[in-house]
């Protein structure tokens, strides 16, 4: 069974050196070589990196004479920002407090008439 | 070299019985058994998935006579969340929208002042 789209994209960002690919291609086109600079890495070890990325189509590439730029692509990354957001209420403090204070108001309001 | 935090909660998210797990779980508390019903795995195979999220910090279990329902954990959902946010600007059409919105005012002025 071929996993899904959403769990590709989280398990390719299961990964320190992938999210910091990432981040580099946040702030504009980059080529094998200058991705692999920071790193330390070979550029073979970049290049599997950047295959995961490319599968799971968080990157793409295009052609431009010899070398290939990478640049970020939106659509996973947006569905797993989504998937994520549906849990905000549990992180949350502002709707955390607000849910509290309804609370107070409401165990007050049954003190007041007696119903508490 | 043990995996960062980050990595192990996206390696968690990266399965859609996981996933489905932590939607149930935001309805409420939720023994093993209960979690088991609507997927029609065995308990040895669902517990397994609760390892897993349970080692990523995703849920935490509580004892209770001999059930131990488990609840979400909130600090790795928001991690990861917040991790994505840093990219809403490849996918929020309304940032897109403005920025051309921007470049065109920038070129209509140029023209008519004649610098452009």
């Amino acid at each position: 069974m071929l996993p899904d789209r959403l769990s590709t994209t989280y398990a390719a960002l299961a990964d320190p050196t992938r999210r910091a690919i990432l981040a580099r291609l946040a702030v504009g086109e980059a080529t094998v070589g200058e991705l692999a600079e920071p790193f330390a890495m070979s550029l073979p070890a970049v290049s599997k990196h950047l295959k995961v990325l490319e599968r799971a189509g968080l990157i793409a590439r295009r052609r431009k004479a010899q070398w290939r730029p990478c640049r970020i692509e939106a659509g996973p990354l947006k569905d797993a920002a989504q998937w994520l957001e549906h849990y905000r209420q549990f992180w949350d403090d502002s709707l955390v407090r607000l849910d509290e204070a309804l609370c107070e108001l409401q165990i007050g309001e049954r003190r007041e008439t007696g119903n508490g």
